[in-house]
């Protein structure tokens, strides 16, 4: 069976595929494939998605300038999702930063938020020990 | 606003979380964390996502005891993705490579696939340029 019919792309013909910087081993930024992408990443050497909000091939850096040229491609144990490592041309966001991924999330946000959802009466997971020790006390 | 009114959940309330181990910078694996699997990420310190096979949560490792713990979480420019730097304990990967990531597509495999996209009739973008470089020759 050939690689890339170990591939479940999803309900919309699309993986999603991270891009790590081959030099730095940073992680860039994560877009979606399909198989046309895919295979442009591969055939022209220049990583390119598909945009999910303009539904249409976007090689990255065709406005920008910020292209990014293509090392491997490799595909995960499950076959629904792409690690592209490229060397990139300038910076992978289009605020200018290296990686997309330059904002840090802090505990106090992410419990304020499971605060509100408490709130709101959405379902909160309790795992089942911390339900049984609650059990008892 | 908080960072977390930033995320930008997919219509399954659901965001890819890619992984990387926070020593070697390796990328280890994609999983989808929700809202609470984020939540429990950063609590309970050990990489928690949502399985959408099983719809349930699962805590990374908690069967073959090879857990991640969290270090950082990150969230890209459109909120739409999330990096979680983690310490794995063991491999990623339930086949026990290191990474889910352990093969490389070949150009070969893709080619050959797009080479059968053609024949079924599917349609094949061509670059613009390439189209009119076509229509002059």
């Amino acid at each position: 069976m050939s690689a890339t019919e170990e591939l479940h792309w999803n309900q919309d013909g699309l993986l999603p595929a991270i891009v790590q910087d081959i030099s730095t081993q940073q992680v860039l930024m994560l877009g979606w494939m399909n198989a046309e992408a895919l295979y442009l990443t591969m055939s022209s050497g220049y990583v390119t998605f598909w945009s999910r909000s303009r539904q249409e091939l976007w090689r990255k850096g065709e406005t920008s300038g910020n292209a990014m040229l293509t090392s491997a491609v490799f595909y995960d144990c499950d076959g629904d999702a792409l690690l592209v490592q490229a060397a990139p041309s300038g910076p992978a966001c289009h605020t200018g930063n290296v990686s997309c991924f330059y904002r840090e999330l802090s505990f106090d946000d992410v419990l304020a938020a499971d605060a509100a959802r408490r709130v709101a009466g959405e379902p909160v997971f309790v795992w089942p020990a911390e339900a049984a020790e609650g059990a008892d006390s």
